[in-house]
């Protein structure tokens, strides 16, 4: 196993930083180490918003659900996915930008994903601890007009990155057989993995909270698919020019 | 500047590979990277294929485009936003699975930008290259029928891994500062920047290509959201049961 990959199979959130800030040329190398990723058709579709101002940090703290590590954390990068770029760039050249396709949304949202864990990795080579923010889509109209995000860019997730105070274990995943499948999809021998897997994440939870926490991946995902969840993203990423046809 | 950063600044598309298969155990490992990699609310809806049948590769070669690496990399996976493994979940549990959230959509789509990533970069560290395959998406239903893939699993993307049989340049990226900002989205300086970089791709294009292409990233942008693209995955992604609502 090398350096690398020993580096990825240790990740962990970090939700306790330092008061430390991240300096700008560190963010800069860790945001070309993202960029330098893969790119659907050279599209780019992604722009890292780098909140300096404390009471932005808090209000997106707020917006976020009261996470308070958006504040504290050594820099917080709010990541857009952007096709405001390549339109402007379509009309300087006399074409007509095609708003509101769900390919081009889709493209810039996997973009962000891909894009933003190369900063993450790059990140944890140098020492640091990450943390991604989904809570932004709780309120997003909230955080893209602070943000004065326009029309084709919307705020996918944020990110925290510092300086660890804290070092919490590795969460243990799925069993890979029932990530990686061969040839064709076929789930018929999941039932069984996933109990095995249920009784692993409700021990590492009871290790980690002692006692406090009694919960199983099967249980979670009750809590999150069923039910709805952001209803309001559907007509959000609408407003601003997303995933209409 | 450390070896994975540097690893990470020199990506590059591997399109050529030598004969020579992916060893299962070494995929099982850059799949586990993959895992490794934070997923939201621990969903984990990553299902990579590995598909080692020579015709279901000629045929997805095809599917995507006409393009011969799908079928000469030394391994190709697909890979799936699967919340099928959430509904079973949920389900197990008696709980009633809220289908068709773009939310959902959302994050699924957006964990397999992510983990397949860090299995991009564990690739790269153990001396692999890689590709893309985003072709896929030019007939995702028939992908879809070919790997059987039930309700709410969809084909984001394929990833060609293998050892490399040639060693491109790597591609230049957008100037920094049009990519990340500070505090509020501003695009104002934008112009200019993208000019230079139109500049810098067209140079790139000329020397890679002894001067048989002439293009520019406004050129390229202009071909890509100056016009409908994939007109077909809104409904083909409903059909799967993904953002409905």
């Amino acid at each position: 196993m090398n350096a690398t990959v020993e580096l990825l199979l240790s990740h962990r959130s970090i939700r306790k930083f330092e008061n430390r800030v991240v300096p700008e040329d560190v963010l800069q190398t860790l945001v070309k180490c993202g960029q330098a990723a893969a790119t659907s058709s050279n599209v780019q579709a992604v722009t890292a918003i780098h909140v300096t101002q404390a009471d932005t940090r808090e209000q997106l703290s707020f917006l976020a659900g009261g996470q308070p590590y958006v504040a504290t954390a050594g820099a917080f990068l709010v990541y857009c996915a952007d096709l405001r770029r390549s339109m402007n760039a379509c009309e300087s050249q006399g074409g007509e930008f095609s708003p509101g396709m769900m390919e081009h949304f889709l493209i810039a949202s996997i973009d962000v994903g891909i894009a933003a864990q190369n900063t993450v990795v790059a990140a944890e080579s140098m020492g640091l601890g990450i943390c991604y923010i989904g809570g932004l889509r709780n309120k997003p109209s909230e955080v893209a007009s602070l943000l004065k995000l326009p029309e084709q860019v919307y705020p996918v997730f944020g990110l925290c990155l510092g300086y660890p105070a804290q070092n919490p274990e590795v969460k243990p995943r799925l069993p890979i057989d029932a990530v990686l499948m061969k040839d064709v999809y076929d789930d018929t021998a999941q039932a069984k993995l996933l109990k095995q897997y249920d009784a692993t994440l409700r021990e590492y939870y009871k290790t980690r909270t002692g006692g406090n926490k009694d919960s199983s991946w099967s249980e979670e995902m009750k809590a999150l698919v069923g039910k709805e969840s952001r209803p309001h993203m559907k007509s959000f990423l609408a407003d601003q020019g997303f995933a209409i046809k």
